[in-house]
């Protein structure tokens, strides 16, 4: 019997990862339409670069693009002035874009709302910085649909730890057992979610599955309980565990 | 004669003081709406402690809002689920005035658009955070009306230090006597400015002038060359030095 289903947030209620590149992308149109004299297809390559070295949670993306056609290309010659109106236009545009463009996946809000109909307790688990992740939460106008939100750096403990999910059960007062979590990530979601006896479902959205089939983890608990590409499909599962 | 005329940014070309405080207050307001059981005035006379005690660039008084109702007043008892949700709600909000409502005062852009016609110069001197300072001149948009920006946190040079306002004349090759500065602070724009033997013009915005009479500096730099309440007024002083 499931008395709560919980998700993860990034990429598996929205597309995350989508809206952040078209994000980044429209941080470079805005430069070029400034007057940086770049051909947007290098840019964007560049910037990516960025993203992969620094990781996508560096709030300097823009300032080492600008630092890296200063230094390194000796075409570019970005002025005093200039630098910093490019990379300030750049965050503008982006920060706009991420809120102007952040959807939920079509098929959210129906489960968040059959969920609440059948009396299924709700939850999300996400690593994060509380007040972005809140932000995404409050912007997709999901918060009357989630009963508790449980985020990684609220309480200092950051997927894959087991620890946050055990918090969240514990808070509903509900076992693994009576718990679905759904997620997109074997390694941060399925693992700690089955490490608690959670039955979890790993959701094909972001296409990352395959690649961590190779890692070390013991594989008892790297193989998702089930595999699903529509969250509609968790009714039939919570169904059939009745 | 004149050949370039500086200003200082927050509240010598727009109300930056009244703009923050309202948009404070809309932070208060919306997590009121979200059902922050607290009353209005009581609320915003916290905060303004707040931004008192840790001052205005504090990057968390809405955290410490919410933490001081937690801890030192016994009625509020904020959950763990409610609490960033409040504190992002409000972050958004204050976010959301300040682009919202961000304009110059009336004076400005006549003013910089006569200078421009007249062939002086224009240049803007300010202590900040570069990307941040930037985006209230693209908001403002006056970016086609200012030549140079020279930002404290740029170059690492912060108000009152003269050397600020020395880099703006050599970059432009000009001389003190050749340029007028204005500002709304006798301490950070007065002063620095006559220490380079630019022409100070002191405007009355934030009614801090009185207050900083009493202080140590000597006379003969707290005293500015001119006064005026509206920018239009410079240009009967640069007429006159002709």
């Amino acid at each position: 019997m499931i008395k709560l289903v919980a998700f993860d947030l990034d990429d598996c209620l929205f597309d995350s990862t989508g809206l952040s590149k078209m994000a980044r992308i429209k941080g470079i149109d805005v430069m070029i339409d400034l007057g940086l004299n770049i051909e947007r297809k290098k840019a964007i390559t560049i910037l990516m670069e960025i993203v992969d070295e620094y990781g996508s949670n560096f709030s300097k993306h823009y300032n080492y693009f600008i630092r890296r056609l200063n230094q390194i290309d000796n075409e570019f010659n970005i002025s005093f002035n200039m630098k910093y109106k490019f990379i300030s236009a750049a965050v503008m545009a982006y920060h706009k874009e991420k809120i102007d463009s952040i959807r939920l996946y079509d098929d959210v809000k129906p489960t968040l709302m059959k969920l609440k109909k059948n009396k299924i307790k709700t939850s999300i688990i996400t690593d994060g910085i509380p007040i972005k992740q809140w932000e995404k939460i409050l912007r997709l106008n999901i918060d009357s649909l989630i009963e508790l939100v449980v985020i990684s750096d609220q309480i200092g403990v950051r997927k894959p730890n087991p620890w946050l999910f055990e918090f969240c059960l514990k808070k509903f007062a509900v076992k693994g057992e009576e718990t679905l979590y759904i997620g997109d990530r074997i390694d941060k979601d399925i693992i700690p979610a089955k490490k608690n006896n959670i039955i979890s479902v790993y959701i094909h959205r972001g296409g990352k599955y395959d690649s961590y089939k190779n890692e070390s983890e013991s594989s008892e608990y790297k193989i998702p309980d089930y595999e699903i590409n529509n969250l509609d499909e968790i009714f039939t599962i919570i169904e059939n565990l009745k």
